[in-house]
């Protein structure tokens, strides 16, 4: 790790704000809307993640509704790659893949745009948080039944209380997930 | 308007699909999905509206949850600005200001965190789309009740043939009201 990098880390890590018992009791919430309010913070952040994906070689860009979107869109501009946002389901007008995964209590689906994605094209992900993991690996599903491979999953923060990791790790077949801060 | 100016419209617009009949019979949605898959076509789109921020003196970006995170996000960072979401209420986690705004049927509320906001701030508010102009107005509201000034709305495409313009501008006290598409 450089000079730099320890100083980024420690930057973001500075930007972010512990809220207790939040969304319930017991939880306490990692909160990055001081990063994004802070131009020094959030430009360090999306310079660091556009380097990820153009040492990745990636093509496109995921990025997961919605706080996937404020990461993932200035990702995508700053490595001069496309945008695709993969939504909540009913979100998208056009022909769509959907997948589901499981919440807590039920499950959701995500979808995607089905021509946005295609063979040949090298998509990273990229999200705010990685913690159980369920709607990354998601997304993961929908990259490949488009037919496009997976160039790596990047977040800005991982919460490794969580099996996040454990559970993308398998199903990644090496490609990188990378977590800029891990709390 | 000067030839690049004409330039950047007719891409974006050219970048712009027709969805018949989305999200019900007899509507003609503007997806706006292909432009952000068109890295030359968003950084356009970025840039254009990073320079109104710029022109109008603006300290910060309010972006306007989902689609409008796609679009603030990159140009804060672009202009070198704090990006402060708005989001639906009960997603942000520390203390809010909410504003309620009319739907078709119904209502719903938006939130800002309160302390993103204060006295001094001039805020852009950037979102893809001006329809009826609900939210646009609900957050012009939470900006004034955090006590910043409203530098100006900025959106992508206008629907010229619903009344957003109208309920704004009187609203606005003389901000400008900017998009970069009427369609």
């Amino acid at each position: 790790m450089t000079a730099g990098t320890q100083d980024v880390t420690e930057l973001l890590l500075s930007r972010i704000r512990d809220v207790p018992d939040y969304p319930k009791p017991g939880v306490l919430f990692k909160d990055i809307t001081p990063l994004l309010a802070d131009p020094v913070a959030f430009t360090a952040l999306t310079d660091t993640l556009a380097e990820l994906c153009t040492a990745h070689g990636a093509t496109k860009i995921v990025g997961l509704e919605a706080r996937g979107f404020i990461l993932a869109a200035p990702v995508a501009v700053r490595a001069g790659l496309g945008f695709i946002p993969v939504r909540k389901a009913g979100k998208l007008p056009g022909a769509t893949l959907s997948q589901a995964y499981d919440l807590e209590y039920g499950s959701a689906e995500i979808e995607v745009h089905a021509e946005d994605l295609a063979a040949g094209d090298r998509v990273m992900v990229i999200d705010d948080v990685l913690a159980t993991g369920g709607t990354a690996e998601a997304s993961i599903e929908l990259v490949r039944r488009a037919g496009a491979e997976v160039a790596g999953v990047a977040v800005l923060m991982e919460l490794g209380f969580l099996p996040g990791r454990a559970r993308l790790e398998p199903v990644l077949n090496g490609a990188p997930l990378q977590a800029l801060i891990t709390v």
